[in-house]
């Protein structure tokens, strides 16, 4: 329907995603973009070793046209307790087994419950009716905030805790990825036509960027591409 | 039992305080530090233009010797949508039932959640077990994530959320004076010997920090002295 040149975007037409700059966050973002008119992208500094990340989501969410992207800053340090943000070493060279049998050191405590709970915010400012997040439960078994359990209680909770879900119109949280494999999230990513070279996954960086090959993320990364049978742009 | 000195701190006998300063945190910190060994406050600078709260939280952390005090800096204003942190005016005058009707626009959008959020994670941190926040449903009814049913939903998620909850080292989310009356929680804190003078309640202070007399928490924080029979040592 025309409408005399002003595009006119229901609340069911907007959603928050909230994008790390990472494989499955930019998946998620290609799949959002796809959905609904008006897309908005929500990323941390959070004080993590891999800011590389942030550089990667800026330029993602550019290249995505989103409508706005918000970085939000969070001292997460505060309270200590994760390799991501502190000085204790991340594991390395460890099979997608031995990464997924144990809650891992790079861990960090209740990060997907406040970033979700900054993306139920500005959800709710805006209206929009869908929060978008790329939580795996395969990949990452050892993280309680990425089983479907928590993201369903999650959701319970965002709708007793917000104007909108009081008056009726109930926040969706989704995590189309949650049950997937890898190699099954890159084949959708490159139907989408995702660029995984603009991504990045590396928990341990060096100084200009280059992943360094051998943590959990680029093990899942590697192997998730060797079992997808593609080849990663941004190399082996 | 003599422990040879060193006094034994299990986690049931560690907890988090949400404190923001005001009347209601407080008198959950007095009752916190009568049932916890360790007590750990947190509060938030999140753009309010009552920052003198602040200052209240610092003094009365202190006083209460809280074995640590975090201020953790977060910018709601990102998504606007509120009169505590943008430039819409405080409602003033209203009754107790005027400010209970409906959602006021102080309302900042999922400022509990997130706060909880934050008070989870230093939890998990420090292996506490309970988190205590003073949000009462009778004053701010208006206020969807005042609610039990709020409260209840929260701890449910966190439970799912955590390593903790998870290894069966559960959370409870304590709410103490959630279905109180301001003058029943006024009286208690007198009780538990509570100095109401170094609280602070007001969402418009004046430049030096003097309250308005005229907004909501004003209003509900005068009413309740005068139902209790009790003169507030801040002034009438």
């Amino acid at each position: 329907m025309y409408h005399g040149g002003i595009l006119s975007v229901d609340d069911e037409d907007k959603a928050v995603v909230l994008l790390s700059g990472g494989l499955d966050s930019t998946t998620v973002l290609a799949l959002a973009t796809r959905e609904h008119a008006e897309v908005y992208a929500l990323s941390f500094s959070y004080g993590q070793r891999h800011g590389v990340e942030l550089e990667a989501a800026r330029r993602i969410a550019k290249s995505y046209g989103v409508r706005e992207h918000v970085v939000v800053e969070i001292d997460l340090r505060r309270f200590g307790g994760s390799a991501l943000t502190d000085d204790i070493p991340v594991p390395k060279d460890r099979s997608n087994e031995e990464s997924a049998a144990s809650i891992p050191p790079t861990y960090v405590p209740a990060r997907n419950t406040v970033f979700l709970s900054f993306g139920m915010a500005w959800a709710e400012v805006l209206g929009a009716r869908s929060l978008y997040s790329g939580v795996n439960a395969v990949d990452y078994s050892g993280y309680p905030d990425c089983r479907p359990e928590f993201i369903a209680a999650f959701e319970v909770m965002a709708n007793l805790a917000t104007k909108a879900g009081v008056e009726g119109r109930r926040l969706a949280l989704r995590a189309p990825l949650i049950e997937m494999q890898k190699s099954e999230i890159i084949k959708l990513g490159v139907e989408l036509g995702v660029d995984y070279g603009a991504t990045h996954s590396c928990y341990d960086p060096g100084e200009a960027g280059e992943a360094c090959g051998r943590c959990d993320s680029c093990g899942l990364r590697r192997r998730g591409f060797e079992a997808a049978g593609l080849q990663d742009p941004r190399g082996a």
